[in-house]
């Protein structure tokens, strides 16, 4: 079994995805591709950070995940590859793999620069196809990290600042819509356990959430539990406050954009102040 | 040989069905996915019916085949898992195999109740990754449909009415648009044995089909049999009457949408009438 | 190892091209799917024509690469299969192989006629299903290319008239705008052996590159090279010269589409004019 997984920002109108592929299996015949997906943003890392970080722990011990949102390609950026929890990560020295480095110990971690591993020609604009491709199905072959290039320590990688939620002078907690996915379902950066603490700090009974100039009371267990085209807040199912509408599109329905505020108050507590 | 087709309602910009292959390859690692497509209309039910109805016998023996457009995700909707023609099936219990269960007899039909092949943890929104993708990977292997739940029987299920051609007062064979496709080609609900029988019926000669205020004389056997960028109408590659512009866009040509009415008549009554 | 890649203009909404794939893998089972792309221009045969020339070198030898941009599907169009550098072709014949045929010898070419190896029952609009499919998924297996029917000689296929560079009278270097890719980068027919020619021919110190009514100055070695946002020139990583913009889209950025014209001059030269 050799699993490689790409999350990159190439679209699927061009050839670019396909090479890639095509450049892999030359080197590990028995790769099998999963397409995370090609739609990242063009040039988002925070994005891809997100992306990585919730999808990885659903792939078995031993995939590699290749990650080319890349707007340094062919600069002096370097790429790094890293080994964490049985899995293996490849992408470029830009923040992209933050998020996911929260998630664990790193057990190995180089920086890609064998070119025994890579194409015999390096194009500046596809390191893709030259770099990334022939390096993920080494990798998949049982090529070990430390095979890659000279060790690292995580300190040495480029960090990316990602908005974290916060609680306001006035009490509220505020966090940002991180991504609106294909169904106009809105994902804020505030998880569960950030959530959960605010509850206890603050003794909440129910929450009210605030978006633009509308406002969503408490927490529903599934988007079928208010009536269609209803709004709704929810636990989304990758942990994350998620603002949706039962079998309609919340993106649209409220016009939200990524990078929006989103608001949290206790509803006693708002009741107490009107 | 373990195949495993998708048709959902996802899109490919998140990554939920990148997550949903890793799930089922960490059970199954020589499956083989096969994307029908993601890119139904969210929670368009009687499109994905059609769609796994004209595909199915197009795969092998022992193909997993997995839909997932499932607006009452969270509900108390049942998801059902059945055997036909030595293919296996697994869907929500909200009408979206009612096309293809007119196809033949049913080997083997379950409710999916056995938490023993589900993820540890079920989220209420998205079963697709919790449930349908381990279960298919499950079915995939060997597990059979009885070891999934309680068996059913067919009238238990949920029944989707879906409109059918008839013929009108005066005589004329009425039809649906039910989809248009990536070239523009406009399908219609209208199959060949129905047309056939409109013909023996009516010992029609030619046909004359009226899609809004054009009409169109006559069947072709092919797009190029007609000129570039002009209309025809003939039977589409999976057995319905479609209408077609030769290397045109037929559904921009025609402003036509799904649920638009089609009307088709002896072209030689037409003529007697005049 | 069976590798069978697609080229075609399907797009990914309807169930085509899961279906090709389900008849193929009912043939040859351990077949591996890479999709190069389905986002070809409807009927586009010379867009697919740079697509298989620009890919097929990054795949393995004995990979079957199915090109069906085909509006002639229906006609009496033949359907062609060639071998060429270890690597199997199939296609209409409608000059989508044109440049592909210009990177070397021909080892065999057949016309597809033996119907042995097509689906039982052959429609007059879907022969990707039909016929391309079961032929890739036979070619795959090993049948030889001239069992599939009666030998052809290169001269008798259809040869497609490609737009190459030329010199203008102002001694000008000229060239057409092939292709806008997902991130907005700009690909001309200029490639690099042309371009290398156009320096020595001229003396030529330094390029000025005009799109429209924008010129930019030199050959930039990477995207990264120039300030974010601004344009640049560059050989793309498939051999073309490309013009781009750094982290942007190039495309929207010059109002460029298919077919422009871009104009090279010897910068030195337009000063000494100037």
């Amino acid at each position: 079994m050799s699993i490689i997984t790409l999350i990159t920002d190439f679209g699927i109108e061009d050839a670019y995805v396909g090479v890639m592929k095509g450049v892999a299996l030359s080197i590990n015949s028995s790769a099998t591709f999963v397409d995370i997906t090609h739609h990242v943003n063009p040039q988002d890392i925070v994005q891809a950070a997100y992306l990585i970080k919730s999808s990885y722990k659903y792939f078995p011990e031993g995939t590699v995940h290749m990650i080319v949102v890349d707007p340094g390609v062919g600069s002096e950026r370097p790429i790094i590859a890293l080994e964490m929890k049985g899995q293996f990560f490849l992408a470029p020295d830009n923040g992209v793999l933050t998020l996911l480095m929260d998630e664990g110990k790193i057990d190995s971690l180089a920086r890609v620069e064998n070119k025994r591993f890579f194409l015999k020609t390096i194009s500046q604009t596809f390191h893709g196809r030259d770099i990334f491709a022939p390096v993920s199905a080494n990798i998949s072959k049982g090529i070990k990290i430390k095979e890659l290039g000279p060790p690292l320590d995580r300190q040495e990688l480029v960090h990316l600042t990602i908005q974290k939620p916060y609680t306001s002078k006035q009490g509220e907690l505020v966090g940002t819509v991180v991504s609106i996915d294909h169904f106009g379902n809105i994902t804020t950066n505030i998880d569960e356990p950030c959530l959960k603490k605010f509850y206890i700090t603050n003794q909440v009974k129910k929450l009210e959430i605030f978006i633009g100039k509308n406002r969503i009371k408490g927490l529903s267990n599934s988007y079928s539990s208010v009536k269609r085209h209803h709004p709704l807040a929810i636990i989304g199912s990758f942990g994350y406050l998620e603002i949706a509408l039962n079998q309609g599109n919340a993106g649209r329905y409220f016009e939200a954009k990524k990078g929006d505020t989103i608001f949290i108050k206790d509803l006693q507590e708002i009741h107490r102040e009107e």
